[in-house]
């Protein structure tokens, strides 16, 4: 959480910035809520009320087995959810104020975390039915589409970003904020590409998804500036 | 979150306020909780138990679409209880100081803000029955009730800074706090009018609940003092 | 939230406190994490499932309104935890470090918070059967159970604030903690009294347990020292 | 939380830390919200619809009463989790900065706190189709496998800080971080007994569960550095 001086949260001292502009504690507090919520809530997706009714151990455990869908599209998720937390948190560390756009770009993101239950849930729900079922293709096409429409509001992120420089902590730049729409797209187009693989196997591409997190995991640069931002830096 | 020094905190220190004031930094975290987990419940009113039960995708998909009317209510009650977090935030980057009045009208307004999802379900569960059907009236009437009652405590709020400035920052005064009341209570009358429009159609008063959060959303002032304040300030 | 310096969250400061204490702040920011999150869940044990089956407005006014002894569990429970939220953020304005026991009896505190949905729930369930029912006899009875339960560690808080007073801001002290002790006494008993009344009348029960919590909010000092405290303020 | 000065936050000072570092104080804060959610959601396996159909009082209470087995598995897991949670706290008072691996391990640990719902629930429906019923020897034994899951993250939270000594704050060392490697393991071991025990008795897995959890916080050396730690701390 950022720390700023009183006056620096107040807004209004003489040095200080422009005077519709807020600290971003607050707001962070907020999101780290919020992440966290939807990130617990998805556990109540997983049920398996088939495995009280078998009269033997193998039976129950089995049952349990049998679950492994709905095992897999709340590993996928959990781990989305964990990596958009992950670059918002990166963000953060980067944004100094907030402005009224910005809060309300931020409950946009919001949105889109606190929705992801949905999709989870309507996706483990369908594969039950069979794992290439019809209605699990509608499920992990609404899934592609709801993650998709997640990613947009990071778009403007960038964009505020570039247009309002004053937000960011010194030295990021409207350049590097420019810079950074780019990653905002590229996560788009791979949920779109999704919906698509959806229709020939829902498995795939919740395998897909999957995948996505654990690559921009590793890939991350966290809160290490990379090479242009070192240069900045100096 | 302010940060008062150690003395402020426990508001013994000689030039400190008095003896029944805390600062607001834990009631602010509280209210934090409430807000992002009352967002964040919202998601267990969305579930298409049809769409499973659909032998072709595109029946799947038709069966998600048709649950539009419980998206509409989604949307509206969660943009309504983030933009009320967004005059939360407000009003407390302006108040220092919170008494035990004060801290139970906060609860008062948390009480409206843990009660949302409930009115919400209903509204969803209802429209499901038909758009203009005689329960979804009842529901989106009960709809307004709430979310007017919610209102109520603001004008507390207001009222109670009036009375006792040293819970404000400064430069706020009195002054201040008594012309805000004017916006609370304009908050409660739109309330009033949309039980009237549920009679005649309830998506039309959901409709118009999504644009009231819309129109504050674009019209509040954020952070930033309006003309009055700027004179203050100087 | 108290904000100890580094060497006062490390606790190995030479002059700061013994090895095996920690600063207060984490432990209020789980606490108030759990606060929050319960008396949010408590909404999930609304739904009028009748009022979507109404054929007309009227009936589905009714539906919701024949609900009202599940509304005033909800009042009687949401205010109670609120009430036990002020107490913990006025007893932890007097706390400057925790030790291990404080940590566990502050989870045994938050142990009753996490379950005040499960009685409110018994509780709205078996009202819905008749106000004055079997079930709503048995139902409000185990209700005063677990809330009387629910104050027994408070009174081991005072004990272990009383036998280590270091943990204490000061000028509260040893003495002062002991008296605090009968407070915590007196709730138990008036719980203990509810579960009699609960046998005569369910209702009668939940009535007192809101009027119990209204009483507190009335009488409680909040962060004012009584007269003893001002004494050794002085 | 900890207080990073400004600088220590951005991690850019030219005599701070590693350019890929951030202070631990937004990964606490997530954490401590997933606890909070985590421990509180386990409520909501707490139910009794056989109470409300109950003619006569005493039936109610009986209905209650045999609902035993639920209230210990939640139990069971309320103190496990509550326990994690005080080894969590304990673990992050020496820990300074987190980097991209760390935060990852976290994520891990957070994963196992997300899913405890779950087999919670698992147990608590399999014991009431009877105490040693086939379903519930899958299910005690699904929950052993669970919670010797979540002790794994521990293990590499000590390998990355033995590795990384930079992440700890003095006087903490890798050698330090590699002995508590074993305390880890411990208890990975423990819960791979309770689950061949569930085997034989679901009832006394459970129970074992139950008392593991008040050994370590019995044992827990909290925020005191033992014996060797006051010897390095010198």
């Amino acid at each position: 959480m950022t720390e700023p001086s009183t006056s620096e949260r107040r807004g209004t001292s003489a040095a200080g910035p422009a005077a519709d502009l807020a600290p971003s504690g607050r707001t962070e507090t907020i999101s780290d809520g919020v992440f966290a919520i939807a990130i617990t809530l998805l556990v109540l997706n997983l049920h398996v009320p088939g495995a009280v009714e078998q009269k033997d151990a193998g039976g129950a455990l089995q049952a349990l087995v049998d679950e492994w869908p709905a095992y897999l599209s709340y590993l996928a998720t959990f781990l989305t959810v964990a990596l958009v937390w992950m670059n918002h948190h990166a963000l953060f560390t980067h944004i100094r104020y907030v402005d009224q756009k910005l809060q309300w770009i931020n409950i946009a993101i919001l949105l889109g975390i606190c929705l992801a239950p949905f999709p989870n849930a309507l996706v483990a729900d369908a594969l039950r039915t069979g794992l290439s079922s019809e209605a699990a293709k509608a499920a992990a096409g609404a899934y592609g589409l709801v993650f998709m429409l997640m990613t947009l509001p990071w778009i403007f992120v960038w964009e505020r970003l570039a247009r309002r420089p004053e937000l960011l902590r010194p030295p990021y730049t409207a350049a590097w904020a420019r810079r950074e729409r780019v990653r905002g797209a590229l996560g788009a187009a791979v949920y779109a590409c999704g919906i698509g693989i959806a229709w020939i196997s829902p498995l795939l591409a919740m395998g897909l998804f999957l995948l996505l997190a654990l690559f921009y995991a590793v890939t991350a640069r966290g809160f290490a500036p990379d090479h242009e931002m070192r240069a900045i830096d100096v």
